[in-house]
């Protein structure tokens, strides 16, 4: 990357944790391939300072945008002088961004980044059965990003049972043709298994729910970026079945987060 | 500079404007070279926000300290749990830390720039007399250590007279030996001339004071770092003086400012 001067623009991700997220290693060297004078930060934000520490960070003068990980995909919309569809829809953005008039606009792309890991692994989600492990800010966007992909069916498992219906509701809502129900966290019959809870990031770790045999899963996906191996990716491997972790998702969404932080697309 | 992930710690330098800053270009390299995991940021901290965006910086959980440059100071000794002793008798700090219990330290660096950039332009503080222009947070740190390091003789000037005085008799509390003394800015019968306000960062600008004629100044110092090249320097320049910018200040006191921050010295 370009050495750092008083003139670089500032980007960043804010999350607690946040040692574990990939984006500043999917994206500088976007960042720098265009030729851009951008840095992307890990800050983090302990959750209870999320309020002082997300004032700070948005009145400097040289920061143009933020990422957004766990646990602040919700609350950050309060943020957000402007919510665009998507987030609206799924109730959770994972990106901020100033615009010139200094309003700030929330977006999510982690649909974006899902549908790109399992383009990746030759699995299509049209006319498949999914099992989503967690309706938080990701999950959502994951559900609402299958369902308009043409997923057929969407068991949503999360330890809030209400919570797992309400993004339920949200998917038939999103797509009229996909069947979206709470639902027991049993691999069997799924084509594919999404973990879109932070189970699997802390060492001692397992899985996010017990699934039974993954034998017969065509793809799993865990959206946490580190360890590369979760508990769970680890398992299906061993069942025989694709996998992508976090930092797969990341990569997909890379180009899409920083065309809205309005950098250029890489010349590399 | 190694690559950026979630478990980098971060350090910046806070001022307003910031494009000017020398010190990531200063720093980044040693930090590298300490093989360090560390990476030093300008933040553009707008003076109306400075209460706000500081609250926000210093809640941060991987941001470890902070430089301080104009307009901030003197404000930043209210955001310090412990001023150390040289701050103190400045009243100004540049340097914030964070310890390891959550407390933070300031203190000044900037006397210890000038007395390195002096050394390296081979003129000796011992027995001279220097005109200071400017009485704020630089230009005290830069009055004291003078006194300290052996000048015979600072006259200062600052448009705010009693601002002015108050560096003196600072000054003379310092070192008793040294006869500090409000000054009118003329050049003639010194032998070093320090410029220790902002004037000649910006483009338009031109000398601090009109210093009449510079031939027979042993040594000119402007702390301005961009451009490296101020109106001051020029007219130094042709008038036979040793100059040195700001820039050069600032790689004086990087290597002490980077040990306060806790990073290993360099291997390089």
């Amino acid at each position: 990357m370009p050495g750092i001067t008083g003139r670089t623009r500032l980007l960043g991700i804010v999350g607690d944790p946040i040692a574990q997220v990939g984006s500043p290693q999917a994206c500088n060297p976007r960042i720098a391939a265009a030729g851009a004078d951008a840095v992307l930060l890990p800050f983090h934000v302990p959750e209870a300072e999320f309020e002082v520490a997300m004032a700070g960070l948005m009145r400097l003068g040289n920061l143009d945008g933020l990422l957004v990980t766990i646990p602040f995909k919700q609350r950050v919309l309060d943020l957000a002088d402007t919510v665009r569809p998507v987030a609206a829809l799924v109730g959770a953005a994972n990106a901020l961004r100033r615009e010139a008039d200094g309003r700030w606009t929330a977006d999510m792309f982690d649909g974006v980044g899902l549908l790109r890991a399992l383009a990746g692994l030759g699995v299509s989600p049209e006319g498949a059965s999914v099992l989503l492990l967690g309706a938080g800010g990701a999950g959502r966007a994951i559900g609402v990003s299958l369902a308009r992909a043409g997923a057929a069916r969407i068991g949503i498992h999360d330890l809030d049972r209400a919570r797992g219906e309400a993004l339920a509701a949200r998917v038939r809502e999103a797509a009229p043709g996909c069947a979206g129900a709470a639902a027991e966290p049993v691999a069997r019959g799924y084509d594919i298994v999404i973990n879109a809870t932070p189970v699997g990031m802390r060492p001692g770790d397992g899985l996010a729910a017990p699934l039974g045999p993954l034998a017969g899963v065509a793809a799993v996906i865990d959206i946490v970026p580190k360890p590369p191996m979760t508990p769970l990716l680890a398992a299906a491997a061993e069942a025989g079945c694709r996998i992508a972790g976090g930092q797969v998702m990341i990569e997909g969404q890379a180009e899409a987060v920083l065309e809205f932080f309005g950098l250029p697309p890489g010349r590399g």
